[in-house]
């Protein structure tokens, strides 16, 4: 199984006046997050820049369970889940830890991401290694 | 029916180095219908400074189909499509006009909302009249 | 003399928890009135996106002076103040109308701006033309 | 003298259609090196959210030398130049670390950065030991 951790703090520009983390700041952790995995896939960013193979998400599910704030730190863990032939899909849960010490989940996440070659737009199979990786 | 719809321009902020509007930017584009899709449901952004109620997204879904690229005109529009007593549900349909003239739907999504008093961070009931609404 | 103005309203998303726009939401709307200013010089996104010919902001400034809020209408105006053989100068004057009516300057900035050709990277020569704009 | 260094990976929605960073997400980066900077100065975050004393940008100077490109690792550091009764005066250095092994300077930046309770606006001294610092 892939699966990695990364961890961000909320700076004052993922907030809102709300006074808790904007919707859309939880898809920028999720995103790095996605690119740590598929760094661990093979498929680092640097490659990319150079292969112009990109992975293009096709579809996002993000629950929003509780409000994270500024300054907390924010654990995001990426799973590869699911290898088909033109696309994978990954499982995504940030939580916060809690004065207490225990976790709370503050959003959990899906996206499913196919490979694009560019510029031609074209779409390319997923790796046969990927396969065994789930 | 609440049905509202609004226009876009790509800018360079929207794209990424793929050569097409990043995923998150259609995440802009979704939150600026709905501001004014709950601005017709007579809560506009002036009256939530105030009032400090806020609709708060619980759940996001969105299908990436097209890219859009630098310069496109994306239209956006919000539908209410259902109300219960603790959230509102509205759909987005992003399309862009191509040179034919044809309208091509680039992506679409569905997100749940909720209405929260701040600063307690207290669920509020939806208001009755919406429910005439959809 | 070119010079034009657009209209933005504070979203959520421009807010962070001081309960102001964050000082990144103010270059958005640079962004965006700078972009309207170039396709008053013919350059239009979408000419941009064939031609690969891109204005590219070699240095900014701007003050902050007053903070905006939730629901703001912004008008930003954007004037080309001078024109050399490398690059362009523009300046941002950012106002909020303020319920006594009158206009209040929020924030003010300046931009230099270079042409580049992409993919290589070299800077080109401003329009001839350009020069009668200032 | 006060200063800190965090690193930074380029990720997708850094960058725009051009291929490089976009202007403002170096000032992202920026603002992730400030915060750095002032939790060393005894203002993390997480005191700011309970004291609701917030540093505010009041002007941003930023020249871009060189673009930044996809998975660039990009350090920047932040040093504490000035300290006056108003406000503190800050610079940032972005360099990449190039194949040959040298950093290349690829922005450099200068914040004027004042202390504002809210909500109230009120600005506020800046402490006295911070004069020790510079």
């Amino acid at each position: 199984m892939k699966q990695i951790s990364i961890s961000e703090t909320v700076l004052f520009y993922d907030t809102d006046c709300g006074g808790v983390v904007s919707n859309i700041a939880y898809l920028r952790f999720v995103e790095r997050a996605r690119s740590a995995l598929f760094a661990e896939l093979g498929m680092d960013l640097m490659s990319m820049n150079e292969s112009q193979l990109f992975p293009v998400v096709i579809r996002t599910e993000i629950d929003y369970r509780f409000p994270a704030r500024l300054g907390d730190e924010v654990k995001i863990t990426a799973t590869l889940v699911e290898v088909q032939k033109a696309r994978v899909t990954c499982e995504f849960s940030l939580v916060v830890a809690q004065e207490s010490g225990e976790a709370k989940q503050i959003a959990q996440a899906k996206q499913f991401v196919a490979l694009v070659q560019m510029p031609s737009g074209r779409p390319r199979r997923t790796p046969e290694e990927w396969r065994s990786y789930t």
